[in-house]
């Protein structure tokens, strides 16, 4: 039997330096010709918006890239790729060749609900280096901090029952599908149907049977006994392959009626996938209750999104498990976070300087300079809302603190009860090396669990969420003034 | 330096057993206990709906389904794992280490325009094997042909100008990335910004500058001339880093005019990648041809579809190249196409038996029966629709067939005109190895431009397209008629 070592260095994003645009190498190959190796630069990565109706997101993907920037580095069949496209000079070649990752790497721990316009990752390095990483940062923590958040509501709607992941067939290509069951688990799903995702990354894997099984039998009942007969103790029917109410139940139920005389104890579990879910659960339920089984598990599946889980819970839906898909695995009415890496500062004679990206639309406009990030909490262990203060700013102390907004700067803020300030940008990678120890996923996913449940609910609920406070130190408001001020042009 | 051969391997989708759907093993268990190691399945791949607005589908990502087939089987590391869950008997695990795919498959060749109901991929083969691939197949299949779709459908609003793939960024992970730039190359485009798809699929790859590079120098005038010292004959300006009309095209223009004295026939390019792009372009094209550049390069980027791309060739926008990221790469208004495998038929005693899995929505209700495609091409050498007919049917001659509507039966029809039939689904794996060499992207690409090209413009339009036909042959429908008739239930 053959082994598949590639799975795992796959999975660990091994020699992925390719995995970027383009115009990450060309830049490099201008920075190395215009004698630009020795510079550092800090860049952050962060997002404007959240999704449609979110008051927060979950943080997600760093353990990926941090696999990324530990094994970062280009292989011989890269290198003969790049020179094949006759546009890199043999010696900026040699010199990619060499790379490594030898920066430091400041982040947001992973599962943390986080903010618009806030740090979550912030990158210190030589100025190629801190280039090359754009892409995959991007690519690596968009899409796991969007599905992260997505769990996370529909988990929210269904309100403490299972939510399963079963989107692996509607994900974005393969790796869509781990990466995505491992962000869903994260962010509150209980477990997947991907196999590999249980094997790659330790998410319980659930599934039981599907309309082919039933259809290739002669008829349903005998379908239904015979996977009752092989799996007795893992046998949630699918009752929706011919008609629902007229064969489905009835002929679920008589099956758990056969298994009850070998096992009284039987907690018997459909499994509906179509048509109207509130009034189809609500009359199984009510079948099962007449044959003496007093709490069937009815899960649902179909389309599902934390709307419509929602909207069946408001029915009074007797469903108590959720496997949902598409909307989840794709994020589907909002499929791509927006986040971006943007430099805010660059080392040149030993000095840092902070730089701007100008936009006619305000809020596109960058905060310059090397931040972190003081989550104030109040008295109730809530919190009140972030600050950024710069990088030599002193730490805040006291129950209050003035912040300022980051696009009015008339507008200044005061937050107040403040119990204790937590600096959530920590050092995960320094000089090129791992600095923390790797957490399991159940930690991250417990991190998460006990954060989300601390964030106030106006923050948490499914509509019109209360806006969370980030704000700006006066310091970093006064040079974000200066530097729009000044004549970029020349 | 290293070498990569994991890349090569996770590419060809080598030892991804355990990409599936937990379901499928627990089945596929079930199968083996209950004696069904022997039957044969037939499963039919097709999607029901096109996303909005689209009148076609181009089929993308059967390349990667074939190599996954060739390569399928479990690892010692994946045996290992599904003996831990404590679910599976030793015998079965057993025969799953041996599992090799050994059956047939028939597809339409990747690129073809294909639509709503008619079978693009159909799978025969022992039970098991079929069983477990269904959830790769979606995987594989739905991803790509939405990609590729969404490609053509911005590279027809482009209108022949050139259309470049940005998109990896906010991909769904790195291999949506990968597989979405060989999709969106297949479907229309000119390149991608992926390096790493470069490398693997041959996507030409494209790429100049981004803001950073602006910002790490003192000045954008700086800027502009390092990078035009670096890549005299690859140097696309980007011009919106401080204030596009005020300091970026001026800059741009001056440093194209430096250039200018060494290479008279250089062509100036610029990339605009925010504000009014309509508005932009027009005085930026303005500028340069008052500074003697009469045909300049004008690119444009920033959050851009096949409308916005549509809308602002209706404005006169003097755009001539089109950059296009998350949009394409996530086909943001419809993440997932709703592919699905359908058990079709089961053969037990040496005769194939039709299936069908009812729905209270007569829309999902199966077509039962091993299916061919026929498509009916008429006198211009346009296709006049598909006609889905038995295995065992004669094929159609003459000018006109008659046809039955999938779910109206007594909605019959006939399309006339006819002057020749084409078989759609073509014999692409015949006993689990490649009946056919191995297309080039290139090859796919070119078959994917000539069919979309033939096909007439009423399918094709960006809005409200005509409804193609796809219709059972009246063989076909009586099969259905009867098993919809039938008692499934015991």
């Amino acid at each position: 039997m053959p082994c598949d070592e590639h799975l795992e260095r796959w999975m660990h994003r091994e020699g992925l330096g390719l995995l970027t645009d383009f115009y990450q190498l060309t830049m490099m190959g201008g920075y190395w010709k215009s004698a630009k190796t020795e510079e550092r630069a800090c860049f952050e990565y962060y997002f404007r918006d959240l999704p449609p109706h979110t008051g927060y997101a979950v943080f997600a993907g760093l353990e990926q890239l941090l696999d990324y920037l530990e094994h970062l580095r280009f292989s011989e069949q890269d290198m003969a790729y790049l020179r094949s496209l006759s546009v890199f000079e043999e010696g900026f070649l040699r010199a990619l060749g060499e790379l490594r990752f030898t920066g430091d790497v400041h982040a947001v721990a992973e599962g943390t609900p986080v903010f618009p316009n806030e740090p979550i990752v912030r990158v210190e390095a030589p100025l190629m280096e801190a280039q090359l990483l754009e892409t995959f940062v991007l690519n690596a923590l968009n899409y796991q901090t969007l599905i992260a958040t997505k769990a996370a509501r529909i988990c929210q709607a269904a309100n403490g029952e299972p939510v399963l992941e079963f989107g692996l067939r509607r994900a974005q290509g393969p790796d869509g599908g781990l990466c995505g069951a491992r962000a869903a688990y994260l962010g509150g799903c209980e477990g997947t149907s991907n196999v590999l995702a249980g094997r790659m990354f330790g998410v319980p894997v659930r599934g039981t049977l599907a309309h082919s099984w039933v259809m290739s039998f002669p008829d349903e009942l005998t379908a239904f006994r015979k996977y009752a007969e092989a799996f007795p103790d893992n046998c949630t029917l699918l009752v929706d392959t011919y008609d629902t109410m007229a064969s489905g139940v009835p002929n679920a139920i008589r099956v758990f009626q056969e298994l009850r005389r070998t096992n009284p104890e039987l907690t018997p579990a459909i499994r509906l996938d179509s048509g109207d879910l509130a009034r189809l659960s609500k009359q199984a339920h009510r079948m099962f209750v007449e044959a003496g089984f007093e709490n069937p598990l009815i899960y649902a599946s179909g389309d599902l999104d934390e709307d419509l889980i929602a909207d069946l819970k408001r029915q009074g839906a007797r469903i108590n498990g959720w496997g949902v898909g598409t909307h989840l695995i794709t994020s589907k009415d909002y499929p791509a976070l927006g986040g971006i890496y943007k430099l805010v500062a660059i080392q040149s004679e030993g000095s840092w300087h902070s730089r701007i990206k100008i936009s006619s639309n305000p809020a596109k406009t960058t905060d310059p300079g090397i931040k972190r990030v003081m989550r104030c909490w109040g008295a109730d262990d809530e919190p009140l809302g972030d600050v950024l203060i710069g990088q030599d700013e002193p730490l805040m102390s006291g129950p209050s603190v003035r912040c300022v907004d980051r696009l009015r700067f008339y507008e200044r803020r005061t937050l107040t009860g403040i119990t204790r300030c937590e600096e959530l940008l920590a050092c995960v990678i320094r000089d090129g090396r791992r600095a923390q120890v790797r957490p399991t996923l159940n930690e991250i996913r417990g991190h998460a669990q006990r954060r989300l449940a601390e964030l106030p609910q106006e923050y948490r609920r499914l509509r019109n969420p209360h806006i969370y406070t980030v704000a700006l130190s006066p310091a970093l408001a006064e040079t974000k003034r200066q530097l729009l001020e000044k004549d970029w042009g020349s």
